[in-house]
C-alpha cells in the first residue's frame, strides 16, 4: 500500500522508502515535502533547525528522482532525506556550532561526513540546532533557544545533539547525524525516543566537524529503528581492520545470535537511578533472556573512580582548540554563561592532571576489557533520568540529595568516550507521564556488527520504537 | 694475532671479540678481566659505575665459556661483557636511576632490555653513573658526583647516559645501554667521542626502566663503532613493520649505497655553534661528498618555533610521572636542585599548553617527513659545543651573548625525541684541545638500517673512532 499522508511517509523506514523509491512508487520529491511540511509545521515550536535548506532540498529531490527513474539507484539512501547537526561543516552553508562566535561562518569545503552523505544520494534538509560548540548535554542554547523534547515540549531534547535528535523523533527527514563526546549522541536519543549510535573512535572521520575535546569525538547516526541506524552508519564508516567485521544492514536479522551473553553492571550503573528508568531497563533485561540472552552481573571495579579522575582531559582539549582558534579567552563575552564556565574551567587543569588523566584512561579501558571478555554486550540505562524540564539545573533522582542535571546526564555514557568502544541508545519504554527512556548498549571495540544485530533482536521483541510524538 | 694487553682485550671491536670468542682464542673471562681491570683503575677518578657486578659478571662469564665451549654460540653479544645505565631496573641489583630516592631499591623483576640482553648472552658488568632520574643533560649527579670526561676529567661527560659513555670509550665493557629523552644518549656520545643510536621511538621496549618523559623516552646502544651499536641494538629491537628493513649488521657493508643524499639544515643546526665544531661538522660533510653522497641544503622552515611550543611536553611529562610515583612534591627535599626546580617548573604547566605542544610536535613531524623526502639522511652537528668543564652553568658560543650550557647541550638533539625518527652520533674529529666532536646523523621512521649502512661507510673513510683516551 503506498503512503499518502505526510506523517506516513515521514515516517517510512529508510529500508521501506528505498524500496518504494527504487518501484517509483514514490519520488524523493515526496519525502522531501512530508519532511518540510512537518518542519513548518514544528520547528519554531521545537527549535529543531537553524538552518532550513528547503530550495536546495527540492532541487537534489528532482535530481534524485530522475537519476533513479534512469535506474542508477547509489543505494539505500539515495533520495532519502536527512540532516546535520550545525557542527558538520558543509559548504556554501553556514555553520554556526551552535555558537555566536560562528554565526556567519560560511565553509569553503564538505565535512568527510557531508561528502560521504552527498556521495550515498541522501538529501539535505538543514542544519539542526544544538548544544552551543557541542559542549554541554541538555541541548539549551543561549543564543538560538533550547531544542524541545517533542513528547513534552517543556522539557529538553537532551544535548548536545538535541535538533538533529528532534528531526528524526518527528519525522522532519529520516535520519541525521550528531557528535558524541560524553553522551551527545546517545543521551538525547534515550530522551526522545530514538537510535543513536557512538561507534568505534575513529571508524568515522570526524574532519570538518567543529571538534569538542577531539580525543573523544566520535560521528554518529541518529534514526527511527537499528537498521536505519545501520544504513546512515555504513554511508560514512571507514573500512574496518582485517578480520572485524564491518556492519551490514541486509545481514543484520540473519547474523543475529541464537545464544548471547548479556552483562549487567549493577553496582555501576543501576545506582542513583529514577525508580521508573530503572524498572523499564530491568524489564528490558528480562526482554534478552527471553530472547536468547544470558544475562549476568558483571563487575567494573576501577571504573568509577578512574572515570572520574579522567573528568578532566575533555575539558583540556575543548578549551586548548578553542585558545588555539583565537576564541577563548580572546572572545569570551560571546559565549554563553554555561559554555564561558567550562572553557574557563579547563583552561586551569594542569597538565600533570591531563596526563593523570590519560593514566586513569587506560584503566577505563582496562576495566571494559575485562568484563567483554565474559559478556557481548554491557546493557545500562543510557540516562538515569527521563528529560527534565527546560531550565532545571538541580535534580533529585531517586529520593536521594540534589545533584548537577548536567553531571548526571552524562553519567552513564562518558565512560565509553574514554574508551572509544561503541555504544548505542534504543528506545525501552515510557515512564508514566509518557516519557521515553533509553537502554544502552556497549560493546567491544569494532563489535558494531554484533552489536547491531543483538540489538535489532532485542527492538524485534519490542513495540517501543512504533510510537512517535505528536506534531499539534 | 691473539691480543694479551688488557687495552689489546679492551678495545676490540665486538665482531672482533665474538669471531675470538667462536674460534676458543679468546675466552668470556680474560674480557671480563680486561674490563674489570680498567674499572679499577678509573672508576674513582671518572665515576663511572655506580654499582659494579665484579663476582656476578666473572660467574656469567664462566657459564659462557664453557657454552661456547660446548659450540652453543648464542650470537655475537655471547660473552661480551656490557653495562646498563642505572635506570633499567635489573632483578636483584640495586636500580638507583641516579637518585637519592631510589638509593635502596632492588626491583623485582628485569627490564625488558636486560631480559633481552641476557638472553643475548650478554656479560652484565654494572650499572651506570648517570643524570639524576635521566633529567639533565650533563651528567652533574649531586649524589653521586659527576661523571668526568675521560679526554679531559675536569670536563662533563654529558649525560644522562653518562657512565655508560664513559665505560665505553675507555674500555670498561664493549657497549652499554642508555636513554635518550632529549639527546642523553647522542650527547654524551659526541662529547666523549663514540657512537650513539636513537632509533625510532617504540622499537626498543622501554618497560621497566624508570621514565622521564614517557611519550620521549628512547632506549638505545652505545658503541665504539657502527657495527657495534648495530649488533647492540639488533639484540633489543622489535620486529619492524611489514616492508621495513630491520638491521643487520652482516648486511650493513653491503647494502650501503653507491649514491645517496645528504640534507643539511644550514639555518637551524649551523648558527650559534663553536667553530671548530662547525668546521669538523663542515668537513664531514665534504667527506661524504668523497663518498657518493650528493649534500645538499634542506629546510625545516616549522621546526625552531615548534620545538620551542613543544618544550613543555616533556617537563609536564616528567613532573606527571614523579607525581603519581609519590616522588614529588611530596619528597622535594630529596631531589638535586636542578632536578626538583624541573620538576616545579613542569608541574606548573597547563593542560592547554601541553596540548598546543603535541600540536606543535606535529609541524615538527611534518618538517621531518617533507626533508626526508628529498634526502636520505640529514646531517648536522649532535652538540654546539664540545664538553664544557664541569659545574659550567652559563657559556658563550662563538662570541655571542651568554646562555645556558643546559639548552645548548640539547638544542640539536631534542629535534629528533619530538619527532621520534631515528638520529645517531658518530665521532668526526677533535678540537685542537683534543676534546671529541660528534656528528649527527638523522633519518626518517624505521630507516635504521639505511642510516646505519650511510653512517658505517663514514666510519669506514675516517679514523676518528681507533682513538681511545688514555687511562692514567
Amino acid at each position: 500500500m503506498t503512503p499518502h499522508s505526510e506523517s506516513e511517509l515521514a515516517f517510512l523506514s529508510v529500508e521501506q522508502a528505498a524500496r518504494l523509491l527504487r518501484r517509483r512508487e514514490i519520488s524523493p520529491v515526496d519525502l522531501v515535502e512530508a519532511a518540510l511540511g512537518r518542519i513548518e509545521r514544528a520547528n519554531s515550536k521545537l527549535n529543531v533547525f537553524l538552518t532550513v535548506l528547503a530550495d536546495q532540498a527540492r532541487k537534489q529531490a528532482k535530481r534524485a528522482e530522475s537519476e533513479i527513474r534512469r535506474g542508477r539507484v547509489r543505494g539505500p539512501l539515495h533520495g532519502i532525506p536527512v540532516s546535520l547537526k550545525d557542527n558538520f561543516a558543509t559548504r556554501g552553508i553556514r555553520t554556526t556550532a551552535g555558537s555566536k562566535i560562528l554565526a556567519d561562518w560560511i565553509p569553503d569545503t564538505d565535512s568527510d561526513a557531508a561528502k560521504l552523505l552527498t556521495h550515498a544520494g541522501a538529501i539535505l534538509l538543514g542544519k539542526t540546532n544544538m548544544h552551543e560548540f557541542a559542549y554541554g548535554i541538555t541541548g539549551e542554547n543561549p543564543h538560538y533557544g533550547p531544542s524541545r523534547n517533542p513528547w513534552a515540549p517543556d522539557r529538553i531534547s537532551g544535548g548536545s545533539s538535541g535538533g538533529s535528535v528532534v528531526a528524526v523523533a518527528t519525522g522532519m527527514g529520516f535520519g541525521s547525524f550528531g557528535t558524541d563526546t560524553g553522551g551527545s549522541i546517545r543521551v538525547p536519543s534515550a530522551l526522545c525516543g530514538i537510535v543513536g549510535l557512538k561507534a568505534t573512535f575513529g571508524v568515522v572521520s570526524t574532519a570538518g566537524v567543529v571538534p569538542l575535546g577531539a580525543s573523544f569525538d566520535h560521528v554518529g547516526p541518529l534514526a527511527r529503528s537499528i537498521t536505519d541506524a545501520c544504513i546512515l552508519f555504513e554511508a560514512v564508516a571507514a573500512e574496518y581492520p582485517r578480520g572485524r567485521k564491518r556492519p551490514d544492514y541486509r545481514k543484520l536479522r540473519a547474523s543475529r545470535p541464537r545464544r548471547f551473553r548479556v552483562g549487567v553492571p549493577k553496582h555501576l550503573y543501576f545506582d542513583r537511578v529514577d525508580s521508573e528508568v530503572r524498572g523499564l531497563v530491568e524489564e528490558a533485561a528480562k526482554k534478552f533472556e527471553s530472547i536468547g540472552a544470558r544475562v549476568e552481573e558483571v563487575s567494573l571495579p576501577r571504573l568509577a573512580h578512574a572515570v572520574e579522575q579522567a573528568t578532566n582531559l575533555i575539558v583540556a582539549e575543548a578549551s586548548a582548540y578553542h585558545e588555539a582558534q583565537g576564541y577563548f579567552p580572546a572572545r569570551a563575552a560571546e559565549y554563553g554563561d554555561d559554555v564561558r564556565g567550562h572553557l574557563e574551567y579547563g583552561h586551569k587543569v594542569l597538565a600533570v592532571d591531563y596526563l593523570h588523566g590519560l593514566a586513569a584512561r587506560q584503566e577505563v579501558i582496562a576495566d571494559f576489557e575485562a568484563a567483554f571478555e565474559s559478556v557481548d554486550v554491557i546493557l545500562a540505562p543510557t540516562s538515569p533520568i527521563p528529560a527534565p524540564p527546560v531550565g532545571e539545573k538541580q535534580i533529585r533522582i531517586a529520593g536521594q540529595r540534589e545533584t548537577a542535571t548536567r553531571a548526571e546526564l552524562l553519567r552513564f555514557t562518558r565512560p565509553s568516550n574514554l574508551s572509544g568502544m561503541p555504544a548505542l541508545s534504543i528506545p525501552c519504554g515510557f515512564t508514566r507521564s509518557g516519557l521515553p527512556v533509553g537502554l544502552q548498549l556497549m560493546g567491544p571495540k569494532w563489535s558494531e556488527a554484533h552489536l547491531l544485530s543483538i540489538a535489532l533482536a532485542y527492538e524485534e521483541a519490542t513495540e517501543w520504537h512504533k510510537r512517535h510524538p505528536e506534531l499539534s
